[in-house]
């Protein structure tokens, strides 16, 4: 993928995250994340806070997994991902919009915390299926990019409820 | 701080990361990051490490001191930052510029690894005069800053060695 | 203001840029960007495009009148800015949150064309009041921020239909 | 291209554009842009200059002809790219790394000018060879890459001094 919008969002947890897996067994988890600025009052001669941002993040695969098994509500991360749109249609069938963040990478912050890291061999699948190849390498990008032909993006109505899958087209899961 | 070119970092320590204090106690922790892109090889239709990028990361306080205890070489982390030069003579004399990265917030990267979360009350002082005050909020965007008027930022002859302090005017620390 | 959720986007304008005047006489632009990735197709080899990201932006002062004067429909452009949402309560009385860009610096691109390019000394205001005092320097970082205490970010109800000021805490101007 | 680590500028060229031709005719521009943040000074209440961050800029094909004949010494501009490293040996056989900025995108800032802008049809190349194929789409994110196998990345010493292709391993070029 090219020509992405990216963004990095500092900010805490509002909620525990919630991992699910697509029908055909990979791994997603989604939390949303809330990001205050501050803005410095000069008259008051202190630091305030702004208005807050608050963002979805959608992660896959292992990174769903170490996301689920690291982060509550509350926790301090960084999210570096891109920025995606997704069209809906509500009840009364007018057309909304929501905005996403895909995340290529996510940590705890460490800003007021320590971590204690350990590595996993996980593939984000729930055992259905074999790991898909990834491309591997020295130091590792590897991207938890979204799977395709998954049925997750299926925007056609499905005969079973399963997960997220036949919700998404209806109504904002979050 | 204003208009700083802010940039996020993906990538794996290439070395433990120090830990230093300057002369008034606050903490400040060094590391190198290194991040590899991937091209796709369409003729051998694989992926293939690009050329590395290189780069020294330079925390402040709470989280240098946090950053030492939860990363070591081979850490693959996620760093948000400004990115800063230096400059300096070296031993001929010749002015030399290097770049950094200020970090702002950094994380230990989920994509492969698991975190056990710690929150920490730590200042990054270590022991000599009180916490500074620093801004505070709900979901506090609370920012290390390197400190005023600290020893450490001095460009003028020290006549103490202290930690990196006379150092850093004379060449690279890394 | 520290903290942001600052991002870059690169696309074109769908529309023309609206240019409209607070009550206090701050220039204020908006316009859509729609930016597109895209996906290399390794069946077909080759590219394709991926879903579009649709976002609005928000210039304020001078920068908006530049955009007004520069930029039309289809213009490719580049823009730097903050994250912002903004919540309304829609004619049914439910909530809705749009997001938004407020823009730090716009640039129309040079991939695919030149740029005549001519210093404005323009002040952003339409002759009611004095230009307020910005900080300058040698290479100049000035924001535009929003302005404080204008009537535009009143969530009150206005006795008068000013420009968009009572519009925008009813529905989505855009 | 993937996993690198992208960053924007926004800044003061320092001196005006160079453009240059690859010995296969694809044109290459660079420039110098200065960066300057602002602190705010509690005590005079007023904001000061920081220190100023100076990066070398490329753009390759029609970005680098547009380039070079919209921006001069002076403009202000926003750049988008990805930031490299790129190592070399001085004359004494130390070896010497500098950063660049490889653009993807560049425009002349609106903050403080107007710009009359003009599609361009130019394909990068002086001449000697058809354009390449490059992908487009509706709202075309067109991503001018460093050609490959271009005898300016050759990093063999080359039998004649062709532009800065024997340059640039020996020396940094700005």
């Amino acid at each position: 993928m090219a020509g992405e919008t990216t963004l990095t969002i500092m900010g805490n947890l509002v909620d525990d995250p919630e991992l699910k897996f697509t029908p055909a067994g990979h791994a997603v988890a989604k939390f949303r994340v809330a990001s205050t600025p501050r803005t410095f009052d000069k008259q008051a001669n202190e630091w305030r806070d702004g208005d807050g941002l608050f963002l979805t993040v959608t992660a896959w695969r292992t990174l769903a997994q170490n996301v689920a098994e690291s982060l509550t509500r509350g926790s301090r991360v960084i999210v570096r991902g891109a920025l995606k749109q997704r069209s809906y249609e509500d009840r009364e069938g007018v057309k909304r919009t929501v905005y996403e963040i895909e995340a290529e990478d996510i940590g705890p912050s460490l800003l007021r915390a320590t971590a204690a890291v350990t590595k996993t061999t996980g593939n984000g699948n729930n055992g259905q299926q074999q790991a898909q190849q990834q491309p591997t390498g020295g130091y590792g990008a590897q991207r938890p990019q979204q799977p395709q032909n998954d049925q997750w993006n299926t925007s056609q109505p499905q005969p079973q409820n399963n997960g997220w899958g036949q919700q998404q087209n209806q109504q904002t899961p979050f």
